[in-house]
């Protein structure tokens, strides 16, 4: 039986994926080089629709990187020279601290008890923590934070580099790129894809950021250090070899994105997290994980689970429809959902069905 | 009209890609969690063929990274405290000296003339340096060293790290890797995948310089450092989430590749090699470029044009047959021509009966 993932990434295709493969093989896409004019057109046709879709203010540039963790390295490379901070929220905003660290760069934090966000209004961030980290959507925990706290830490700070985690929320929820500096996201979340792909998305700030750091005598890194892709991005190439295959893929998707419009899969993805959030509420096997309602993440539902989590992973399984375990420690007692674009109505509201009529 | 690519990466896939694509794509590959027993068992298998097809010693492991140009990062970053020594043969083994100068360490090296590889013996490296890169196959020029160089540097220097590049030459030549400390290769050349993976081997005095280094203090990098990768490989994991697709596809192609049997594709190897050779020597079009015959590259055959490049590419082409271009600076001036296991003898033979008969 083909099966329907709803792991929270990678997850399932996209569902047109499939057929762009196949386009791709037939098209030698995988054996173009990636310094001719192919290529090119699909740098540029990939970071024109991501732009359009996120609608990215004028004055922000796309880097193609290898996964999201990557760019946790860039930045703490590229934008920090001596301090970060960070509001930890879960294992995923926790991890970039600690890259930071292993950079031998102090990463002060801010971390919020378990299935909650640091409420950001009370939080102390030294003038000296030259960049301050958020992660709209906690991926181990499901926990989201309002947009409106983006908008007071930006008001609150207006020196210090915002950097904002997208992944698992970019494109399904809308945010306001202009009130951070640099925000980043993988492909096999909310795009639908293969794994092996991250999108960097930076301001001028950081491009004067990175080159003042170069001309202190700082290391940036090398390949992948700011100037190095801002240079090969204005050709439309990078500066190695990428995952062109993705990046042919990645620049299809988001052209299906822009057709069926994004609106309409914000609309869809509202009525899938509530019907998501309803089935918690409903079901004699779950509660809700995330407390407060409005920090409920949107396209990662998380639940506690009043038997072991396996039960019901494998119960659904059985029909075919494959949910992720809790994160961590969190593994036996939680189940996480993805709710992404690819993600359609009748699906959601099939696996609510199977939720709900499950009997273990 | 399908068109055949001669190009030295990416390249031709391997031509029993498409068939496991296809495959991956039916078993939902791309949609597994990378921290379950399905990904696990291909992690597994894919180290273990590598390990087999290159007959790699006891004690030797194998990471994955995004490409062979982060692994030169990943050296410059666990295996070089102060300073390295670089044999510099073309453009390839030029950026590697490069990444380690940004990284602020001191890269010594020493350079051949376009189209030749350092006389090993006549190099003076200093004792200071820790570790001592070679190219095996320079990709950008067609010049090769031979496998008695690398042992006299390990005679001649049995304390430093060796690191191999061994990108366009794995697994088609034969390298004793007991010779060398660490070797990388990237998976868009001989093993024709499409690109967005790096293979890293690494020995146990790699392991202890990492560990040195970070006991010292020293940043060795965060989510890709040894000692990370190593953690994650004992259980068959990877620090972060990986190309989980190209690691199937490797998987796979080196199983075909070993049912095949190592030694009759290096049997192949070296008759297509052969042949190109003399296809070169024939032609009114084209001269060697690499003028000491044994240091002519198996792979990456690269000629001088007596006429522009670009025609010879453009005539060939329409007839479905794509040649590389030269690098960089020589890219209207010579030609680069892959020999990679996926090119068939009796492909190599049709282009250079094309070659031969060209009338420009």
């Amino acid at each position: 039986m083909k099966k329907l993932y709803f792991t929270p990434g990678p997850s399932q295709l996209y569902f047109t994926v499939e057929e762009h493969l196949k386009t791709a093989i037939r098209t030698d896409i995988p054996s173009i080089s990636h310094r001719g004019k192919a290529f090119e057109s699909i740098f540029q046709q990939c970071t024109e629709n991501i732009k359009s879709l996120l609608s990215l203010p004028e004055g922000y540039h796309i880097f193609y990187t290898s996964s999201a963790t990557e760019v946790w390295e860039r930045i703490a490379q590229n934008l920090i020279a001596h301090e970060s901070f960070h509001f930890v929220n879960g294992a995923f905003s926790e991890k970039f601290k600690t890259i930071v660290s292993n950079l031998n760069k102090s990463a002060l934090f801010q971390e919020a008890p378990e299935g909650e966000v640091v409420d950001v209004s009370s939080v102390l961030i030294p003038e000296s923590s030259e960049l301050i980290s958020m992660t709209f959507n906690e991926t181990s925990t499901g926990a989201m934070h309002q947009s409106s706290e983006i908008e007071l830490i930006r008001t609150a700070f207006p020196e210090q580099l915002i950097a904002l985690d997208v992944v698992s929320a970019a494109p399904s929820v809308e945010i306001n790129f202009s009130k951070v500096d640099t925000a980043y996201f993988s492909v096999q979340k909310c795009f639908g894809l293969p794994a092996g792909l991250g999108v960097w998305i930076v301001n001028e700030r950081c491009i004067e950021k990175s080159l003042t750091l170069l001309n202190k005598g700082n290391s940036i890194g090398s390949y992948h250090c700011i100037p190095e892709l801002l240079s090969k991005s204005k050709k439309n190439q990078t500066p190695a070899t990428p995952n062109v295959l993705n990046m042919y893929l990645l620049s299809k998707v988001t052209e299906d994105m822009l057709l069926k419009g994004i609106d309409q899969i914000r609309l869809e993805t509202n009525y899938k997290a509530a019907l998501l959030q309803h089935t918690i509420s409903e079901s004699p096997y779950l509660t809700h994980f995330v407390a407060n309602a409005p920090n409920r993440s949107k396209t990662t539902v998380v639940a506690n689970t009043l038997i072991n989590s396996d039960k019901i992973i494998a119960e659904l399984s059985n029909n075919g429809l494959v949910i992720g375990s809790g994160y961590g420690n969190s593994k036996s007692e939680q189940v996480r959902i993805a709710n992404f674009p690819t993600h359609s109505k009748e699906q959601i509201e099939l696996l609510s069905d199977q939720i709900l009529s499950l009997n273990i």
